[in-house]
């Protein structure tokens, strides 16, 4: 924590502030330690003040008194019992700090309008800023490598539990509850998503909500899930039919496959993730299915399980060693179904390191 | 839904404005019917523009679109491709918008401030504006009213049918997962928050997480739990011993519940909701554990597990009829546990109704 404490308030001194306040609850726990979520963005768990030139405070409130002095090391913790501003509005002028940058890209803009008014008059002048945490979180250290491929791997073995399992007569429910039941059995922390659990011609709608409907034999299946383990998301999906696949299924996985290998191949320090995506959709595209691969081809994965780079056709930005992403092409087919394959990997000098081991049977 | 449009366009209208754009997502179901939810405030489901005169808009993006079609009625249903912000620019013009007004309460600074520079170059402004779907949503109708009902009733059947089967040996993680997977197969859409398992000294913590601790004979257990029926979420807390209980437990739960009775026997249309926190907040006092219970003594429930009106000290607002609140005190003691009661009531004009029935088992 200390080494990333540093960076950050080096990045703050640099632009001339007096202190930053975190509210991103992944960003949160990145700097300190604390582990608490919000339930939603208005009810904060609470905040990290990070003056430029003092030790980090964290602000929170009653419920959450002991998890955070638990949690946090070297850190003083400070209760709001009449609520964030009113702390802020006696805590910041007592240590002097008249200019404070506050993360734009996960405040509301009515806190954010309040807060400006209340601070001003208080000599508090408040800055917008977006993405200075993201920013040292896009590349991964080994030991956060290390955390990211104990999920995908912890995630494996759950799906290889279940997937052993899985029975004609089934429902979605049931195998989604079989999913979240082993993920917390196996010392998850929680799903990192809603695991999706798509039967037939559900899985066309790529974010599908596991329904009370039976899978059939020989019918496709989706899977897309994911868990939490040590603060650090995975994201798998595997598409595959519950008995035997006729031909047009074989036909799809293996363009959706084919798309698949193509563009982790290519994946390596310095190529944009708008080439990658490319690679992949290309493929789908000359095969005929242009039209029905909508998404971008991944995103990035760590502390969020959605987070940058995005491999899309918008994000001309090159890829860098220590990056995560999921490489996961789609064919949806409206009243068929859908098939998407997705993999994690992490960004290499000269090429990308596969995180998931379960992958050989992929190749239908 | 026609209704309810029908009253926002009226709104919107009195306050001279073109449209709203509603982000918010109960608001956006509460006004379209549309389910999905947002993975979190930065990955929207979709928007619902809602112009002052002519028909609602539901705005969102390919992976969502089936859904969307099946649920929204009588709405068009358009897909931004290039993201939110392309397609308003085209689109506003087009119909003739030049106010928009935006929730402020659920943007984010950053995509307000960008969202306001683009449009403005269109001759398009843009006005924050908080709660106006909120308030509607804070007196609920008949229809709602049975909706939450029968989402308590759902809980507590589930609550009843795990609560038969804990025994000492179990962790908090196994009750957790029990209940949660009860629920999905009772026909919950999912549980509306995580539960809360906590047992012995761990439930001094208000928002504990499910550990892998096991449970002992004769140690107290607190389970807060909520479910989303049809969209609708309960929320109730249950703390008991699993065997006996000693001295001590009995005599904290007795002045818990009696707060809890106390509050709920003055709930009634007109009184501010400062007095109904106040008068539980005495009685915990006036038994020397003031300082114990350090969180407001309910919330309003709907669509929203947590929303309007707030049960605290304060909230000098009164409460009206047809609004629904949790009355849930409780009293922590770090080293020892906690006790919390919770229930759900719809206020009345001349009472309260209680929509919990498994309650008399309360009165240890």
């Amino acid at each position: 924590m200390d080494t990333r404490i540093q960076k950050i308030q080096a990045k703050i001194r640099r632009k001339k502030l007096d202190a930053l306040l975190v509210t991103q609850p992944h960003n949160r726990r990145y700097l300190s330690g604390y582990s608490a979520m919000d339930h939603d963005i208005g009810e904060s768990s609470g905040v990290l003040l990070i003056p430029a030139r003092t030790a980090p405070i964290l602000l929170t409130d009653f419920r959450f008194q002991i998890q955070a002095e638990q949690e946090v090391e070297g850190m003083e913790v400070l209760l709001y019992p009449k609520g964030l501003l009113a702390l802020l509005s006696k805590l910041l002028p007592d240590i002097g700090i008249t200019s404070l940058a506050f993360e734009s890209h996960y405040t509301l803009h009515s806190v954010a309008e309040k807060m400006t008014a209340v601070l001003a008059k208080l000599n508090v002048s408040l800055y917008p800023l977006s993405g200075l945490v993201e920013e040292m979180r896009l590349i991964k250290d080994e030991d956060e490598i290390d955390l990211l491929r104990r999920s995908v791997h912890l995630n494996e073995e759950v799906f290889e539990e279940v997937f052993a399992t899985i029975e004609p007569g089934q429902t979605e429910i049931d195998i989604a509850l079989a999913l979240e039941s082993t993920m917390r059995r196996k010392g998850a922390e929680a799903p990192s998503f809603d695991s999706i659990v798509a039967t037939g011609a559900r899985s066309a709608l790529p974010h599908a909500v596991p329904g009370d409907v039976p899978i059939l034999k020989d019918q496709s299946l989706m899977i897309d899930m994911g868990l939490i383990l040590d603060g650090y998301c995975s994201d798998m999906t595997r598409t595959f039919a519950v008995g035997n696949a006729d031909e047009k299924y074989l036909k799809i996985h293996r363009i959706v496959r084919q798309a698949q290998v193509a563009a982790t191949a290519a994946i390596r320090d310095g190529i944009a993730a708008s080439a990658v995506d490319k690679i992949a959709r290309d493929i789908i595209k000359d095969a005929g299915y242009g039209k029905n691969f909508g998404h971008a081809l991944g995103h990035g994965v760590g502390l969020a399980v959605h987070e940058n780079p995005r491999l899309s056709s918008r994000n001309r930005k090159h890829l860098k060693a220590g990056m995560i992403v999921t490489v996961e092409p789609g064919i949806y087919l409206p009243d068929w179904g859908g098939v998407r394959l997705e993999n994690m990997v992490v960004v290499r000098e000269d090429g990308c390191e596969l995180l998931n081991r379960n992958t050989t049977w992929l190749d239908l």
